[in-house]
């Protein structure tokens, strides 16, 4: 049961340090992710190899995500379905840059069953005349299905997203941005020419700039990725690129032309209006759980976990607040009331989330609980607010004393427009990040001194994305490891323009975001 | 392009036999189940042994399904969460009815990644130390973590469900029913005290029976299983029970009692508010996609798919009859008004799921695709309708040419309460079927012959549930499997009534339903 002695300081007497996540983003970011991550309770490593637990406040976030963006697939025209977990080691085969991309990292089933030994342990036995793979990406099984669907050109377009769990044997595991197994959707779509698969390609390129910036306040750049990192099979690769705060890039989202690659692969033929048999042109596309760990890195500080409020699985916390029995029951009914009162208001088109925290915690702990966790709103609600009929509102973007008393009308009122200000602040701050971050280079020597860690003291001007022109070839990668640097993409913005490649001094180069990546 | 001479009579030049499937149920009920999964478009075989596709329209249904049993997990106090696929092969052995359960149709892991050998074929290589296998049930890995995450009587009850694919390698497998991988939720809950996990398990079979009462217009015996059906590991099993037309029992969903057997393997204790160390007392739930085969074998007619309005991803097809382009505009312009009326209303909490086929296709056909594919409403539209500013209904529970004019307004008005009363319908007509084919039955003579297939022409008294006193011991398995029956449950209407064991003559006999089962 929480006491208090002054409501309105029911904060101040918390044994908490300056910051509630140790150690800060300028101390060490790496272990401050590890540690946001934690404090918000949203996953933990398994005792399976590379894999992580999902806990429940972190995938209430994957499913706010799937929802928002589920329906924009819809919208689109697509539908969902539901491929095999295993692919025949045949199918992968097919495909031979495919292959070559993603056998390195398969988990192989090869028998069906257990059987005691000699000692009595248990051990793989059934072996299988031919060994499956755990998907790590579903092409092969679904082009092998698509070209079974696909006759005639009034079989096309075909448009089928998937919902799936996926796994890549990773060596190096991050939670949520890098893990042996992790959670997806893939598009894979299939089309009577070479320009409707184009189309859709760039068409779920914006779908998905749209959703992470809309409902995930994130700041992305798309583009066309460099020959050298395209998907293993793909004719183009397009991605989303987003800046975390250590001005590290991550991917954000990708979309591929596969061009006739995996429809010969897969022999998905159609005969055409003109009666002529022709390969289709597919696509696929997809984005994962990968997106909640840029949520933390971007909007996190170092209390913990910042969520917008479009993404957070309560968006209000109501924290009652009472010394004692009589108190208890006034100031939870009153509770009581608030909730009602907020569910139903809507924000973004949904009813309103909140959560009346009734556990029977100390309140300054509670409070900071939710601040981990990253809760858009908190509603610190005492006597004096039942007598005065009035909430005590903390905001999650706000320092976390910096708490306002508003009446119970102005609190139902607001709390939308307060959402809604919260949402678009995030972005702006996602979006000022970045282009502070961003530099236009002109030559070698200056892209090596923006990179330079002695430098990157200076923040204003030091590491981030570097925009330089380079030619859109496998050797440029050379130049680039040495650096530990990547190319992220070609941005579509400026995908017309050529210059004089910074690495080769050759003309016709393309202009390239680099960058330190996840 | 559709062409009509007579509207009124627009399917009647149809060239379909008498009935859209074939064969039908009374000539071979098991192929025309795989037929209507056919013609419905719903799921098909895949290269993957055992592993099903499931397509657009049957994993529609699969999501319809998700959202209204998701609500009823959330509205009862679990939250959803995510766990590794892999379970290492030690944590399976933690329990010894659990492995025995399962060690036997286990898909095995036992690399991480392929190599090409000498002539250039891939093989699996890096072979792990310890093998996993693909979840059958998550009980051990779930159980691993609960270890962790609960300390303190505090920590309880943990509330946690999974949506999920699951792998049980299956020899003998038939679409929905029973395949290698399935989809499926699994609830997984902790508690302080033994009663609590009792409520739990008993309140979960409640809100299954009401979620396939209500949302798939099942009935369904609650009971639970005699000991030698018990879920491998579990202290006491409940589920719900089907039946199909041709009055074969199924399991549609089950609850488990599982003690501290699973908290005792897996080491989840917690310091009790007396300060003792007590192992957690747990349960699991499931449903699974065999859910999709019981809403086709339940409701389906000799035209295909029938499905309950609740459960349909488009509960009204809009189908525009125009004989040229100047009709075509009028009638797709109509069509458009009636389906965004339509949308506009509600059903069940939902906006009306319309689609309109403007596929230039023989209206015939078209309407015939959505008979098979159990749309519950079709609107034919053509330009007399427009003129009268009428349409023409067709409801998949009537027969097909059973079809009547509607004023707009009427239609608009009167869909809500047509899908109220087709739901409505279905359930009745479900209990009723049950009812007819259950049977009281006194002694072995008369247990038998209600089983003897010669006997199964006079539906009205032969074959179904047979309600007989057995004991509840394992023993009574012996008497069963010569006969190709098994105990589907003793019902909880009749749990304390006991009776003279019809296979024993002994007394202390249970209730128990009898059947033949899928």
């Amino acid at each position: 049961m929480s006491t208090q002695k002054n409501q309105n300081q029911n904060q101040s007497n918390s044994s908490h340090p300056k910051t509630a996540i140790t150690p800060t983003r300028s101390q060490d970011y790496a272990e401050w992710y590890q540690q946001v991550i934690a404090a918000a309770d949203l996953a933990e490593n398994s005792p399976v190899r590379g894999c992580m637990v999902i806990k429940p406040w972190g995938y209430g976030i994957w499913e706010l995500l799937q929802k928002d963006l589920d329906k924009r697939i819809k919208d689109t025209g697509h539908v969902n379905a539901y491929f095999p977990l295993l692919i025949p080691v045949s199918f992968l085969e097919k495909e031979a840059a495919h292959v070559d991309g993603f056998a390195k990292e398969c988990a192989v089933v090869t028998h069906h069953r257990l059987e005691a030994n000699a000692e009595g342990k248990l051990v793989p036995a059934g072996e299988l005349e031919e060994p499956y793979v755990i998907r790590p990406t579903s092409e092969t099984i679904i082009g092998a299905m698509y070209s079974k669907w696909v006759q005639s050109y009034r079989d096309l377009p075909i448009l089928i997203n998937q919902w799936a769990n996926v796994m890549r044997w990773e060596m190096r595991t991050r939670l949520f941005l890098r893990t042996s197994e992790f959670l997806w959707q893939e598009g894979h779509t299939a089309h009577a020419t070479q320009k409707e698969a184009q189309e859709e390609t760039e068409k779920m390129l914006n779908v998905y700039a749209d959703f992470v910036s809309e409902a995930l306040a994130l700041e992305v750049i798309k583009g066309e990725k460099p020959v050298w990192e395209r998907f293993p099979g793909a004719v183009s690769t397009y991605s989303i690129e987003a800046m975390m705060q250590d001005r590290k890039g991550l991917q954000a989202g990708t979309s591929h032309f596969l061009g006739q690659n995996f429809s010969r692969a897969s022999n998905i033929q159609f005969l055409s209006k003109e009666s002529q048999l022709e390969f289709a042109w597919t696509t696929s596309w997809g984005v994962t759980t990968r997106l909640i760990g840029a949520l933390v890195m971007v909007h996190s500080d170092d209390d913990g976990l910042v969520l917008p409020p479009r993404v957070a699985p309560s968006q209000i916390i109501i924290l009652p607040i009472y010394r004692n029995d009589e108190e208890r029951q006034t100031v939870l009914a009153y509770c009581e009331k608030v909730e009602k009162a907020l569910r139903a208001q809507s924000y973004s088109g949904e009813a309103i989330r909140v959560f009346r925290d009734d556990r029977e915690l100390r309140g300054g702990e509670k409070s900071w609980q939710w601040i981990k966790k990253g809760a858009p709103v908190r509603l610190e609600i005492g006597p004096r607010d039942v007598a005065a009929n009035q909430v005590f509102m903390a905001r999650r973007d706000k320092d976390h004393k910096d708490k306002v008393s508003l009446s119970y009308e102005d609190c139902v009122k607001q709390v939308p427009e307060i959402f809604t200000e919260m949402q678009s602040e995030l972005l702006n701050k996602s979006k000022k990040f970045m282009k502070e971050h961003t530099r236009v280079i002109q030559d070698l020597a200056e892209f090596e001194k923006f990179f330079t860690p002695e430098n990157l003291d200076n923040p204003e001007i030091h590491g981030g994305f570097a925009e330089a022109f380079a030619l859109d070839i496998p050797e440029i990668e050379n130049f680039l490891k040495p650096l530990k640097l990547t190319a992220r993409c070609i941005p579509l913005t400026s995908s017309h323009e050529t210059g004089t490649c910074i690495f080769t001094g050759k003309t016709g180069a393309r202009k390239m975001i680099f960058a330190k990546a996840y």
